[in-house]
């Protein structure tokens, strides 16, 4: 349970990509399809989706590995949401963390049909579950549903390609962070604190944790456009301001900004103290998402 | 419960139809999201699906409104795999039931977001039931995960898009229609089955006979791309021909895909008469397919 978080991420980024690799290759499916979901599942990141509802569980001193379904298929959920973004008629990108996009690999319609069957993998996994109650695997479904759904990531997504020729205001910019990225990222923890068996209060306070450094994350990204190093990102910087795209730094300055971030990261670290957990890795979790070079 | 097929389809198409038109006016979205997903949604069709869950559920003398946010979810599930077919890198169709495809009206983008909203919406509606218990919410999201998903409607595709080019054997063109048509047709029968207290036997006839009806569909569509009226239809005619794709009628000569399709029907009635239900309006169902000619 000491582990430090670089010790307990390698450790549990091994496990993780271990299961999405036996949940793909189990499947009955045209091989070009398996092929296509794997590559994106497999290029890596950090995975801090899952990471955070390990984290989660072992601030419960329970064992981390009980969320590895749900990890596993939050992780599909996020990985189908970059194929799409990154099609042509979306963002498109021809890299992505230094490789080739999705469908520059394998084309555009095995992209996008690789990303619905990300998607719609993701909710069989959670329900064909062995180690979970049924009453968990419903509320895990509807919770990650609500997230990445019209109420959630799409909607953001959506807000987002409306937003892109046009000067935002902070609310708007802020509607689009909360749902395009903050929603799945509070889903991480609220999967973990459910599995972990949380009270309705605790519950509370890590979605206010979560919701955090879900925005505290998305600054941090958007100074990462301006200052970052594109061998560490594995994509192009400045990318948001040649497109004239409404960012925390146009908006607020670096400096606004980067306090901005500090404030969120400070309301994350408050809530957290407020669950009464062992939450040692979800603290360290909090500098990670503030300091991050990529 | 004496009510024939076509007044039966009337009454519950619109209930259907109403439902639909709520799930979407209730979400908490950006407009145009929801005017995409409610554009396609509402854009008609004989609802064969939600049809079959509610036939099966009347011939167990259930009321089938109990399968109306099962049948909701299925139809957004089905209306999702339309508008990412119809998509310029999938099948390129600029007319849908003699409407503008979705990507027509609302763009690239939006037309991706709005199947991508109604796929993982699918899922949220079935866990959010309050008719139904967590058993039952989780058998049918395992199993309509498992027919839409890389396994079934997605593999479908998939083989559908490499066959493209190539002449087909007779066993690759049925798993292509088993996948791409068939699974959601049979989940259809099995899911109002469920939801009706249906018995290990009774369902595995049920199967049976919806497997059946599903080839039945695949052929006389076929069929329809050759000898159907355009008007009806709302789409060219003689499109496969001129794409030189394998269908039914160019592998069995027009006379033996005729004979295959009435083949596949008696066995589909064969199963329904081992079900021992009341099942008239779902022995209607099968002269429908069989005769339909839109």
């Amino acid at each position: 349970m000491a582990a430090t978080l670089p010790v307990f991420m390698n450790e549990y980024k091994e496990v993780l990509e271990k299961e999405l690799k036996k949940l793909i290759i189990g499947l009955q499916a045209p091989e070009v399809l398996k092929q296509a979901m794997d590559y994106s599942l497999q290029a890596g990141g950090k995975r801090i989706r899952p990471m955070l509802i390990f984290a989660t569980l072992a601030s419960f001193r329970k064992d981390p590995k009980i969320g590895l379904e749900a990890a596993a298929a939050l992780e599909m959920i996020h990985t189908y949401s970059l194929i799409h973004d990154d099609l042509p008629s979306m963002d498109d990108d021809d890299l992505r963390r230094g490789q080739p996009t999705n469908h520059k690999v394998f084309g555009e319609a095995a992209a996008i049909l690789a990303g619905d069957a990300l998607l719609t993998y993701a909710f069989q996994v959670v329900a064909q579950s062995v180690c979970y109650s049924n009453e968990q695997k419903v509320t895990l479904i509807e919770w990650l549903a609500a997230a990445a759904g019209p109420e959630g990531m799409v909607a953001g997504q959506m807000a987002d390609i409306e937003g892109e020729t046009k000067e935002l205001m902070l609310a708007e910019l802020e509607y689009i962070h909360k749902n395009k990225t903050g929603r799945l990222l509070a889903y991480s923890v609220m999967a973990g604190a459910l599995l972990a068996g949380a009270g309705e209060n605790q519950l509370k306070h890590f979605q206010e944790y979560a919701f955090h450094i879900g925005l505290a994350f998305q600054i941090r990204d958007d100074i990462l456009d301006i200052e970052g190093s594109e061998e560490k990102i594995g994509k192009r910087v400045g990318s948001d301001t040649v497109n004239h795209k409404s960012t925390y730094p146009s908006l607020l300055t670096m400096k606004g900004a980067k306090a901005r971030l500090n404030e969120h990261a400070d309301f994350a670290r408050e809530a957290l103290r407020q669950t009464n957990t062992e939450s040692t890795l979800l603290f360290e979790l909090v500098d990670l998402i503030v300091t991050r070079d990529q």
